[in-house]
């Protein structure tokens, strides 16, 4: 392999003479390999820190600070990069020392390079452009990184809430379907009272539409972005008035509405808003895993559970069993919902162990909020195509449910009175008789009476306030 | 002890003959002993239970569900839990089975017994005022309980935020004291660049309250209650536009913006405003954890640390090491905000645990958000009153880390140049030398440039946009 | 109140005139109030404290350290304290800054105080008994108070393992008295193979005796104790030989086989053996929970749900809904689970914040353990006696899934092949047959052949070698 | 693309026509894309995959239950898997539903296709050597899978040991290195009493070999196989005696003394000795990442930092401040730790959800598992490497701390007294004078004295006991 030799702060290294990184990605390749996984595994990432080098670039070109000619050198670089282009070039791994200074660089070097091809100069030609003091100018790691973060993670969210959207309205379509689907609701896995299994995925349609609103809140708050801040939220090396341009040329190239955060100093060490979003990442991932746990119960069986709704058959369930059919694509939802639930306790533990002007963990943290947004759109794809989608409802089996159950007689509570509901309903279990022939033998309530109370519409929703009346 | 019999689905049982609880509670009291803690160590939530109770006596009555006599001795039983008092009667193991079924029950009993003493009866004497017919009505306990836990909440935040807003004001007049006291800001515990100990404890200041705004805000969230739904959330055995109308009526008693849940099915089940909340709080722990670390570490010493502030001396700090002062308020801080991070873990588990219409495990749920709460109110005020307010600077230990350190070459890196700069750096750490000297040992700057840019001002904000440029 | 005035390195206080703590214990008493819980919560810490106390007294006056009548008075006082006497004297928060300190000055003061009145002196006068000169003589917090805690644990362990035993002795007893009740096993909540409730129960008497095991052994890791390092684990202050002496005593005193740590430099910041216990605690309630569950999910119904067994009933389940019995008990058992759980994670969380010599987060360990222990006692000895030993089998409903279910197809897979069961499964399902039929419709085995097979002793075990070749 | 058509319980899939793998490894490689981390990512998993098989065969085989050719076939493809070849056709995602029904059957169906390649067949011709029917034979993926995960996780273990055994080597060989450089202890980051940087060194070494000892203990643990339990531990389609003989057969193909579980059923559903080996690298994350943090203080500065020891210099730390270093590889460690102790919280809340006879969660606990072995293995390396074989001390400020310190007087406390102690170390912090000037001046004790007592060989050890009495 032929190479170029490269110098920094410790002395020469070799660097792959193709290579459009240099000296300081090369170390950091050398230093971390613990994971396995670059960082070109989150196109977001590098799209969302090239969008920061250009903003730069224009900025510091309009308070002179940067040639025009490098200037545009580097943007058009790092318009190759929005575009997707040179992402194998980010070869550092995810899980790295250094606060992200080397992706940091790595973006620097790889860009430095790209705009140096551009101007016909070989790479690792740096006195004509530097990835210190041209491209990274104005700018330090703990500015640049963490702001590239905050949009990486809502263009991961941009392409995961169509997802969770759709995923929505399949199940609303669900709910739809099963509207007239009566069967027995249970709390505590016990017999309670009546409803419709449309009612049941209507729940879980609006469970997770609420969860669309709140990440779309958390993206707000990443909207919220130290750049101008430089190494420690001072904005050292930066020019008067530097910050606010620099954010809204940022705003202007990524439509995204970033500004700068109130107190740059704060703002430098502060991860709170990413231990927002992953709060609501795992806010999803127990709902996510509730419906899936839900879906698993409703469908248990064939012969010896609750055999209420009937799962799409994805792939044969056992080496041993012929027949047996698994519910694998919840539980694949309820794994991945562990994941991200796990993944937030990464992220708190990283986020409490910042010190002073700087958090240095902020590369896993990132880490793990692109790992779970991925793994999540994958697994709400996965739920949604290969699951929800191809319920069906054994209608029967929830009929036989409420008709034989002992639950019902909570809707005569308001005419019989609790005491006596109490009694019925003991006798009832204990004899194995149903609640309507008890009632009829004692003779609380006519027949007539007891069917209008015991109508489905009567049990599933309040009932007129003038029969509420006794 | 004399003691009166009760009665219910179970048989009979005795309770004391002065207690305001009834046979439910009796039994959930025998039943459930884990924690020792019982449910009135939380007075906001009896106080939200109360308010439900007596929105509800007072809807159903509008309705002719309640006579106006039994509404109105409900109604001012309530107005006595609310004022404080008969709080020893909720003697129900905050750790419970049932889904909050105990608690509900003992608030119903004591407001029962309360209200019946009101109208010249005997505790007990249920057949002319009932726990489940007359307190209860129109209500289950997974619509109260958790509508009370909303509420209580709220009241629990409501003496938090004080708390906080405090601490955070404290913060602030720290952050003015110390604006002139120039001090190394430090990255990665290495030296990075220069600013004040005012912009540190601004930065402090500031981080804490974004924290308010999230808990004011997750309280929002906490203002859509199930009230009205009963069992399930289909809102059995409730009239027609009984939910709205209790949930105004309860608004107005609390003083809370409440309002129905868009869909009371999803709602009886949905723990997510609970995890939201408990999100919050465990960022907050986060946050001031980290601050307690950065106040240790910058009090570190007093001869072999980093010396820069001396934290107040509350207590001797060794049995055998004489005069050894440690910083035990950080120190209990850091464990108040480990315990409130392991609080967040058991919501998250409970609330992944739900099943079906309804979680279970709502009860421990409840109680963590009311435990962390109280725990961060107490462990606040602690950290503002014995630690922030007596704090001082080491101006001169400061002032002297910055006058010895290298980092302040970063100023100049604008001017001549991130290689120069690096090599100055190295050649300053390994001969021990300042930067300065370097400097103008090799004439890079006259020494009249080298004192304007290393002025204070100069090195902890952003320059002048015209001297920015070379 | 009458008060004493006492001096400490930070001048004068005063503290009740009657109590036996002393200035320090006061000062942490005014510190710290965030849980409310005094750590006389946990006898079995004082005890242990009180036994390192006399240890060293012991020692110390072997090695001359301390007059004979000094140290008789503070073993006296210690004796007084291992027998329960004076706890309410220990009044300082469970959770506290300063490692330690205050619980550890606390024993120290309550013991001076003690023994002063033995020696007939009045409280306070400690220029003839100091609570650190002479009750702390050779002893450091740093060594003292871990000591302590490895002692404590292991009395609170020693109390809750009879309970987790007799638990488990309760499970096997089900295990007998259910071993003729056939059902199928489920994997996956899909009907699997059958198996009996015998079996189940077994199993999970089994799965509890592991943890037994695991407990015992965590308990010999907290055998090794950092007492004689002293404030570091350089031993500095102790004469050379004190620390194997004073393990010896403290060994004889406490009853445990507890020996010196081989590098009390590393013992004393090493927070290992609590982590690995916490471990412990968590896996069991792993273990619990699972086990809850699964007691839930088989006694779900009554009559829309698996309905296997059935729980002993402790209260009414509904406010709403009569004749309701939730399995409330298996329900606190969950929670208290997750408690355990997320106490696991602050235990951890702790762990990871040592620095250098010591960890500072040491107290909120200590309380996290016991109280996981307190909590889990309470918790098993509430699911023996008020749910285990009274559940009853629904051996009908048992049987009739077996029979009903089709996945008794496995046990003649070895006979007619994986792809012809496949086949005869997927038929019975769809058509609502019973795979006997099917088999004997397609003549695949004769009646006998079958009824042989499908006998409940072939399908519950592994078969006769022989029968096992086709 | 050529494929073969397969079929299944579900109906006919193609294959690509040259894989080893089938139609079931198809459907789960098409339902199942959470994490694009393949099962062939952990080849130890392969391996004791392809074990498992053959001592299936073998047993089988001497049963009569298989004819030789076909175990032949069947051993020899195996061997090929041991050996490491073709493990790409291991495609399924590591997070599946199945409970590891899609892994096992991928196993299943490459060495199906490998033995018939032997045998002269065509792949997919399952009437010669089926997946199921002969690969499979005796087995279900419940046992079959868990049993290859128990022994996967310890030839993982096999190679992480070294490792960390060098890692605690090296550490050993700082100690000795280190073993005469005086310096400050510190406990709570104060000042506290002398002892030498070899010390501090040696308890690093001490600390993390214990976790060797403890990681060795969870392999025994992980020794104890359900193989031979079949679909839920009933054995059901085995021959009597068959359990024993094919684990036995385990054992020596795979050199790990397995043995059957004592209760089969339980095996097959519990997590335990998986949440155990979890618990034991949390708390080995837990010491990492204490250790990284103590030499990332240790390490601070240059300037203003406590500056005791220097890290290896490994990559440039700043984009926009010259000549800053971090130390990048104990914050990638500390990263690290985080990670490993996220996955235990994954493992932790995949265990509690087992449910009756299986837990369904399996795939991801033993992903976990594995990732987190495979992390620590590369950081533990890393960090022996990349940084503690590099580091140097520094001597002089180390002494230099020491004899500015006032933690020194502790040495003092037996002789001058604890009150006289107290007094003169805050007159020495106050006044800035050292504590030798104000005892000589006060006449506490002797020039020689004072010398003789602070003579480091009597502050870093315990002293004689002569000298011991005052």
């Amino acid at each position: 392999m032929t190479t170029r030799s490269e110098y920094d702060l410790l002395g020469n290294l070799n660097v792959p003479a193709d290579a459009f990184y240099g000296i300081q990605t090369q170390r950091a390749a050398n230093n971390f390999s613990i994971t396995g996984v670059p960082i070109s595994h989150f196109p977001e990432l590098i799209k969302a820190l090239a969008m920061v080098k250009a903003a730069a670039a224009h900025t510091n070109c309009e308070y002179g600070l940067l040639e025009r000619t490098k200037a545009d050198a580097i943007f058009d670089a790092c318009q190759d990069l929005i575009q997707g282009h040179y992402h194998d070039q980010f070869i550092v791994d995810v899980i790295q020392g250094g606060a992200g200074t080397s992706t940091n660089m790595n973006a620097n070097e790889v860009i430095a390079n790209i705009a140096l091809t551009k101007l016909g100069r070989e790479k690792g030609d740096y006195q004509h452009l530097h990835p210190n003091d041209h491209v990274n100018r104005s700018q330090s790691t703990n500015d640049a990184y963490p702001t590239a973060a905050c949009l990486g993670i809502q263009f991961a969210a941009d392409s995961f809430i169509p997802v969770l959207s759709s995923l929505k309205a399949s199940l609303e379509d669900k709910g739809k379907e099963f509207s007239n689907v009566l069967k027995m609701g249970r709390t505590q896995l016990q017999d309670a009272v009546p409803m419709t299994l449309g009612q049941e995925f209507d729940a879980f349609a609006v469970n997770l539409g609420e969860d669309i609103e709140r990440i779309k809140e958390a993206c707000t708050l990443l909207c919220e972005v130290n750049l101008g801040g430089t190494a420690i939220g001072t904005g050292i090396n930066t020019p008067e008035g530097y910050a606010k341009k620099v954010v809204a040329n940022l705003a202007e190239l990524s439509g995204k509405p970033v500004v700068p955060a109130t107190n740059l100093v704060e703002a430098s060490s502060d991860m709170g808003a990413f231990v927002f979003f992953s709060g609501i990442l795992k806010r999803l991932a127990t709902k996510l895993s509730k419906m899936s746990n839900d879906l698993r119960l409703l469908s248990s069986g064939p012969r010896t559970g609750f055999g209420e709704i009937k799962l799409p058959e994805m792939q044969p369930g056992s080496s041993i069993m012929p027949g047996k059919v698994n519910p694998v694509i919840p539980e694949a939802m309820n794994q991945t919902a562990y994941q991200v639930i796990a993944s937030d306790l990464a992220v708190t533990l990283a986020a409490e162990a910042g010190q002073l002007q700087l958090n240095a963990m902020e590369p896993m943290i990132i880490y793990n909020l692109l790992n779970s947004l991925k793994m999540l759109k994958e697994a709400c794809e996965m739920l949604e195509l290969r699951c929800i989608r191809g319920i069906d409802a054994n209608a029967d089996a929830c009929l036989a449910h409420v008709e034989n159950s002992i639950g019902i007689i909570t809707a005569l509570v308001p005419h019989i009175g609790y005491a006596n509901s109490s009694r019925i309903a003991r006798d009832a279990l204990l004899s194995g008789t149903t609640v309507k022939t008890l009632i009829l033998r004692e003779k609380l309530l006519t027949e007539e009476q007891l069917n209008d109370l015991l109508k489905p519409e009567n049990m599933i929703a309040p009932i007129p306030a003038k029969s509420a009346v006794q």
